[in-house]
């Protein structure tokens, strides 16, 4: 039987881009977005590491919180709550509404799992329009364990009625795929721009630049 | 009886800023050393979540490879040896050597504990004239858990005779004061520019913008 395809959702769905110019009003300067992310994740991988579980909400704002000082400024509470606001509007890469159509007429389950809570992962895909594409929206958060850990992948598995090797996760980030393949999932990465594998850990099956390229081989794959 | 100090090495005792030329040489521009210290955290977080080890030379190849084809360039074997190279020859921070001299001749135990291999830790050390300093050189490569695990912490208080509780971990990294302090360890937080704590994680009682000033307050909270 076919794998349920289970997609990452933040860069991977969605544009992060739409946050560029709050942070560039914010912060006066381009690529403080990029930062944020990354601090963001740091810090969440750090809480995983460290055994004290944090929602990635407010991981997320600590993490702003973070930039802004490193960066010696005093994060005004408007620009704040716009650029965490904004989380919940970004829209979908180009590409995506109709790949994941695609992947649903072809006949496959498919569900998003994102570090994200329930209520953000829920309005993100609400306001991107995908939502009625997935059969269910699932959050690393019911697990608290946030992603790459491997109770986060098995509890979405199980979440959908299977084991970890009955999903195939689809991401944009090395760390996603690491952690999914390691867990016992099947993965498929998107190959953004900007965005490598890592060379230590093991190869998914599927790469594409897009979401267009990797729904064509997920099928060829899943659907032979 | 007060605690053993001790040392995070890269950019805590020695300044990685000796590596930008290279980086410039090898990318055409500044700011790719940040990135790929960047990536080789991430990478190290992702192999301690997945429990799947590797050195962190190891990662740091491997680090180094991933943003060499993130900015599209195919990194020349000898830059990438000259950077891997210099990692043994970085100088240290100008106060670090009299902020040293001045804990050890106050009486305190000092030993150094990094995620860099005892090989690479013990010439780090050594060309920058800091090993007659410490009465230990440790790796978290010997625990086969990197920092910030508390495997790591705890492994390095084993091996100087002692609990966690028994010792202070000096650094300059939000991640690692975070991963000490919840292993049980007392931490110093050494601010260096860039450098901001986490303010999730538990605060360290010990804060200075440079390691002379946590030397001062060292010896004030330690030898009381």
């Amino acid at each position: 039987m076919a794998r349920t395809i289970v997609f990452d959702v933040n860069e991977t769905l969605l544009d992060l881009t739409a946050l560029d110019p709050l942070f560039e009003r914010a912060f006066g300067r381009s690529g403080v977005r990029r930062e944020w992310f990354a601090q963001l994740l740091q810090s969440a991988f750090v809480s995983i590491i460290t055994d004290s579980y944090a929602d990635f909400g407010t991981i997320g704002r600590a993490a702003l919180h973070m930039v802004a000082q490193r960066n010696g400024i005093e994060l005004e509470a408007a620009d704040r709550d716009a650029i965490l606001g904004t989380m919940r509007e970004l829209p979908p890469h180009p590409e995506v509404p109709a790949a994941l159509e695609r992947l649903r007429d072809a006949g496959l389950r498919l569900a998003a799992l994102t570090n994200s809570t329930d209520d953000v992962a829920t309005a993100q895909l609400t306001n991107a329009g995908l939502t009625p594409l997935f059969e269910r929206i699932l959050s690393a958060d019911s697990a608290h364990r946030l992603k790459p850990a491997q109770e986060a992948y098995e509890t979405a598995a199980a979440q959908l009625g299977g084991d970890v090797g009955d999903i195939r996760l689809v991401a944009a980030h090395a760390w996603d795929i690491a952690g999914a393949l390691r867990a016992g999932a099947a993965a498929a990465f998107v190959a953004r721009p900007g965005m490598v594998l890592d060379p230590l850990a093991p190869a998914p099956d599927i790469v594409g630049s897009n979401l267009e390229e990797v729904a064509t081989r997920i099928i060829e794959v899943e659907l032979p």
